[in-house]
């Protein structure tokens, strides 16, 4: 049964990825046979391409070995623990239809923790190498605050905000994965080996790339959409204008991701990005409640920030009659709370769109109820 | 003729505002006959009730001595400089269904500009009175920025974000008007004495109270309206969980405006408020370019903050198909851009999606376009 593993290691090394053909061609007939085949050269025109160059090299029972003296595994479509990235869809969205598709072909890995479990609940926490001290403050706070929710953090092992994101996730004994562009075997930036050992003891360090491939430039824009498919959501915790912060934010968004943002200081260009995404409809995120939210199990609400209970003073008393007409459970329509509240539809508007802006009513599909509760957790 | 502002003087002390029944009253029968009714005590229940403590006490006189005393006048409807804050419409939003009015019955005026002009063309800019020095900053460059772009800054002249505020439109030799929740005559706060006689001489200073009336606690959630009908759109900078500031974006909001907010850091609590406005929907602004493209003239766009021309680098060759797809001017369907870069729609849009949040093509109704180019004004 090594004749598997060394045929996912060869199609692993033998096309640049992202190649959507071969992980389809491979599921299709097997990874033996598609190896098979691209030796021969007896594949579709572009896909023989695609793999001229590198077909008559052989090093997969190298690299299989390579990888496991450093306690490393590789892991493919074929193993239980393979994450749920589909080749056909992902979280409803046909990956299909992205023209260079998104699943890797495998994944070399260092660590212990099942890859595909840890994909279940985790999220990207990003942001530019030029960070400020606000930003890799938040970015700890957020990766913190995600680890104690048993949350993995996952980044790109770069200088500055992802650097800050995974150091606070081991601090806080959480869970964090490192994407890199390259083989797991070169650490990428050299100044981040030791902190990339570390984060291989607990977490993981996982490349679609075999031992020994250098990191290019390609390769970090290629890197970035496996960073967003493993990830429920990507926060961009500070990014300047140019950040690569923002391809990731935008594999997320063409994933069907949530992508959010973490706003900042507006006369601070490292948080321009992070406002460009906002304007562009990214969610804002100030607390990393708010992230589990979004990523998080049906039903676990962020608390609401601790509100005056003034705030209910300040109503009229025709809108503290429509507050009230409000059930504790449940939601109603505006001619439901009309009934209740003995006030036209007409005023009743005016009166919902005011509570609405103070946070003491919620909208969803036209009905209104009050804000859930905050959970004491 | 000293008939009607006497009437109008006396309509504008019998009842508190808001109360659009006598708003009402007056715009059908004419002023001077509703102050008879008014007197008479011949008006409808609810309207007899809320002028019963006051309809004996006339002192239009003295109170139109006094504001002439001081270089001010009674603005009514009846005057051609009235703003366009028509009791039944404003911006297509029927203000009648606002339970308790929008439209003031007369407003008591120091300065020599034209209210309604000036209310075609301004932007509130208001926050907290904990301001920090970030929010100055930031609340002094945006009103500097619609200065000079010829905006009314609209505020509450309150210390803190409106203070500055105001005092940087002036600065610029911009127009600046402040809303006060009590008579023009009476200075609040205090210590805003000499900022608001600076105000009065280039800009106005504006309240729907008689002389001599004292600001209460609730005369300035009622004021607050006034900032935002008076205003294309309101721009909160700082505020915290329970800010005043709220109330204002609460009424914009009610009134059909846009709401924006100015991020801040998110370790910061005079940033909270704000933080809310945006994840509740308001529109995130960095510039003044912004508030202006908001509020302004059509065709007055926001240059793009400068971009970094090898983000058209990072495209894949797909990714420069479908971009250079795009027509110089106008907009194409996908249907169109399948035609034109020769792939399948299916394809083109996760490009377009891509390429959308790279902020390289905008979207509208489904079609396509380039961003507008930035213009050199």
């Amino acid at each position: 049964m090594t004749q598997q593993p060394r045929a996912w290691a060869y199609l692993s090394r033998v096309v640049e990825p992202p190649c959507t053909e071969l992980s389809a061609l491979a599921a299709r007939v097997g990874p033996v046979e598609a190896a098979e085949r691209v030796r021969r050269g007896a594949v579709s025109a572009r896909l023989g391409q695609r793999t001229e160059a590198r077909r008559d090299i052989d090093c997969a029972a190298g690299d299989l070995d390579r990888i496991g003296r450093i306690g490393g595994r590789l892991l493919t479509p074929d193993d239980d623990e393979w994450p749920a990235l589909s080749l056909t869809s992902f979280n409803g969205v046909d990956v299909r239809r992205l023209p260079d598709g998104v699943a890797p072909l495998a994944l070399w890995v260092l660590g212990d923790t099942p890859v595909g479990e840890v994909a279940m609940r985790a999220a990207a926490i990003v942001g530019t190498r030029a960070a400020t001290a606000y930003g890799e403050h938040v970015a700890s706070d957020h990766s913190e605050g995600l680890a104690e929710r048993d949350v993995a953090v996952v980044s790109g092992a770069a200088f500055g905000i992802d650097g800050a994101a995974h150091r606070a996730a081991l601090a806080a004994e959480g869970c964090t994965v490192a994407v890199l562009a390259g083989g797991v075997d070169v650490p990428y930036p050299a100044g981040h080996s030791a902190l990339l050992h570390r984060i291989q003891r607990t977490g993981l360090v996982v490349s679609e790339y075999p031992p020994g491939v250098r990191p290019a430039r390609h390769r970090f824009l290629v890197r970035n959409r496996l960073v967003a498919a493993l990830s429920g959501t990507t926060v961009v915790v500070e990014a300047g204008l140019r950040s690569g912060a923002a391809n990731t934010a935008a594999w997320a968004r063409a994933l069907g991701r949530v992508v959010c943002a973490v706003p900042g200081p507006v006369t601070s260009s490292a948080s321009a990005g992070c406002h460009v995404l906002l304007r562009q409809g990214a969610e804002l995120v100030t607390r990393a409640e708010e992230i589990v939210e979004i990523i998080g199990r049906a039903g676990e609400f962020a608390d609401e920030p601790a509100r005056p209970s003034s705030l209910l003073d300040t109503l009229t008393d025709t809108g503290r009659r429509v507050y009230e007409a409000l059930p504790a459970r449940g939601a109603r329509s505006a001619d439901e709370l009309s009934i209740e509240s003995g006030l036209p539809v007409a005023q009743l508007q005016g009166q919902l769109a005011l509570l609405e802006v103070a946070g003491l009513v919620v909208q969803h599909d036209g009905r209104w109820r009050l804000p859930k509760p905050a959970k004491s957790t």
